[in-house]
């Protein structure tokens, strides 16, 4: 009663690609969770840890991102391409399985580079009924959104731990978590809240951003701008982010097409923007 | 140097609550994540366990469902109404503080008690290259979907067991899973992708429902009927349960507007539509 | 080319059910989540919603709660009875199929009735360090504990709104999340911190509990007992709601053995014990 | 009525950090999730996108790896040691606020170099009760392990999109998803399970480790060698990649010692290993 390996298949899960289109002013944007995995002939590494049939799942990773470089289309048609690929390019690999998710983003409206998730964003509110007053903080949370362009950052401190090179051109994406204090309190919620949800998302797509904190301070300046009941604006900005891909290895350029969005860590921006002739309120948080 | 009682509250986290608003024909939907804490003079039930000043958490949430019964409005607004209410009720609360999720649902087109749950949705693939045949399953997971009435469930076994009452009007909500295996593949992957979508949206708010397997059956038909290059579909549906509270304790009725939206334990309906003159293909999933 | 229905099953998922075997002094506990699916003669709920083979998935939820009335062992016995239950009893279906999670409780040491959940607690800390003054905030987040008696909830304000029974005998379970400031930094953290978590689980344990805001109480109460360099605690306890199932509709009685937990809502008791000649400092959390 | 900047602070949030500590032959593990949050003079990048003042939130990630070079630690010492650091080195920062979540490992038996996560691994079973017979599978999910050593990987194919390096020491760490088919019922399913968890435990540990295929064969034959009964075994292990800090860009070594623990991507190795001379039971999944 012998004791066999039964099927079996290995690859690379959850490779995170975002692809920018630059399709001249305006920008597209695709958004995939890529997982690989293939089968063959891999009884050897199974048996004795011989990997001379085994193409590495780092390998399939940059294959994908590689692959991306020309285009990535419906994502049904990428599969194509990179399943034919794995299987014709490796002699062992018999078949090839490459599963996708596709998030959906939309236009900002009429901005040619500048996102929000679908469907990203839930409505929140708290509300302080308190013997001694009353306070409405009205916000959202997971509000998820992108620029592809116009944000640079540089000039900043250099120390014996600094890598990170300097960059005119980069992705600025994150998931705002805004909330606000009514001061006084408006007569049409529903409005206020639509009023400061468009100047959030107006905000973020107009300002060329040398930091995210130069981005976070727009954003609650003009919500305050434009509601002049609202007394306060507290805002948390994770930096989501999304490194170019670098291809050369592979012979290839990549003009600010092909990305990795990374998980953790993320820099988390946090501030407050206030007008100064009212008091804090610490209790209405 | 004594040890003493500081800051403190108490209250119920997460009350989900539904309203549907009965419009005449169009309904409309309210979908919040409600907590109430209330603080005060609780020093008593800190130190000794007396419980004369404690508002119970179940009291609590059972409020809000009571409040929601007059209707719900903005959330700013139904929290104001249950802080003071709280405040004003109990002489030893001194503040209560009223947080709220909401969530958004879209009206599936032209439909007057169909919704989909805003951003709700993941398209999904899954490409299968092998020497000896290629398979595409397209898909989408995570459409949340709901029919606020046109849902029926009655005339099912009774054992020993049975508790559950017959009922000729509920809402009928869940969260779409679906996989289709294309037998000639598409000359245009998103309209396809975007018919099946489509079609799994418009079975769902069309039918009227005796059962869920009904609906799911009736989902899968739709897109085979659409599409003859699909073969076969598969459907995974959660029956998410969204319970009538029982108002009568507190003098009210219900007329199907205030529910409790549950998360588990739920139904799971899965099932499979097929052209019965094409093989299967187990190796495609 | 006719359209027809494929392999299908249905069933009641994530049935959570935790069970307290009561062995004279000694409790011991048993926290299932429990999936049903039955699949045989069901074409006709799916293409007209006659549903007269379908035995509800509340039935089946029922079901799996009256069979733990007798005793639930282990999980593989505990499916072979239900399954053989379902297909036997039910001409229409031909395979059930119950799947099960099983999560581990150990003994609180020594205690006949505590439990602390394996392997659950994370221990934190926050260490802020400003030219002013440094901060050194411990703790813990996570620790699931459960008292399976000497609990009581009863004498608490009834209003309108008021349905809860009082109860002289519940089951107690939180998710203890503690935070701890130092004002003196001990010489020796991993001891500091060990002492508080077995500070924290024995007070929990030790406590025959009126309120849970009497257990936070001597659960602060004791860590600062302990140690006097601790200046200030601030817990907040979920009340991890496990509600006696009422098993009478099947002709059993249930002296406090099976029960259903309950996910949402969830009551949140928050509370701060602190030493009162020692100054806040705001700035430490 | 001026609007002006409040209260805010920026930093790296959720470094993950795992420190191998190489006490001679034996190997102690330290698995933290680090947030660096700073403060202080930071108006200029708020208001015009001026970073002079700004340490950026990747300088202070490569912080935490280098200062873990030197060892961490308990993390209330790792935390004034960073936040000093941060306060002192940066003139425009006032405040460093470091925040950690330590996840706890053990060692398994008598291992040197092998741990177990506390408390991880959740037993699972799947009973299938038909006309035609039944099927009882049994198993365990996400059973977190890991080797800090006896672990290489090379010999593997190279092709035009190969960047990995070949390596003789890597760590070795997955996330054990494992079920087993029962042929003939065990009478006592407890035992069964224990023996099964351990052998899984045991060959994980003891399997020195050309691939993780070959880990994952060593671990299915170690249970079905000791258990007769046991017809087959399906596993699917994560490769949860720990990658070495490359800490030379600070004038440091890193001799396996600092470890960046990754999220997405991450290999995925799936295998069954089965006695040949039985059937499968495909309807037992």
């Amino acid at each position: 009663m012998a004791i066999t390996l039964g099927g079996n298949q290995y690859g690379k899960a959850e490779v995170r690609l975002v692809r920018v289109d630059l399709d001249g002013e305006r920008h597209r944007v695709t958004d995939l969770n890529v997982s690989v995995a293939l089968s063959g002939d891999l009884t050897d590494t199974h048996l004795t840890g011989g990997n001379a049939h085994v193409l590495p799942t780092d390998t399939q990773k940059n294959t994908v991102y590689a692959f991306a470089r020309d285009g990535v289309g419906e994502i049904e048609e990428f599969g194509l391409r990179l399943g034919e690929h794995f299987v014709r390019s490796q002699p062992a690999i018999h078949r090839a399985r490459v599963a996708f998710e596709q998030y959906t983003w939309d236009r900002v409206e009429q901005r040619p580079h500048s996102f929000v998730r679908n469907g990203s964003g839930t409505r929140t509110a708290t509300v302080t009924w308190a013997e001694g007053g009353v306070h409405v903080v009205s916000g959202l949370t997971g509000l998820t959104v992108m620029n592809t362009t116009d944000s640079e950052f540089w000039g900043y401190v250099k120390d014996g731990y600094t890598t990170l090179p300097e960059t005119t051109d980069r992705i600025l994406a994150t998931a705002v978590d805004a909330r606000w204090r009514h001061d006084a309190l408006p007569s049409d919620w529903a409005k206020s809240y639509e009023q400061a949800r468009n100047d959030l998302l107006a905000a973020f797509s107009d300002t060329y951003s040398l930091s995210l904190q130069q981005t976070l301070y727009a954003m609650g300046q003009r919500v305050l701008d434009n509601q002049p009941g609202i007394a306060e604006i507290r805002l948390a900005l994770p930096n989501k982010h999304h490194f170019l891909v670098d291809l050369a290895p592979f012979g290839l350029d990549n003009p600010n097409e092909v990305f990795y969005a990374a998980d953790r860590p993320y820099g988390l921006i946090e501030g407050t923007v206030r007008r100064d002739d009212l008091p804090e309120q610490h209790s209405a948080w």
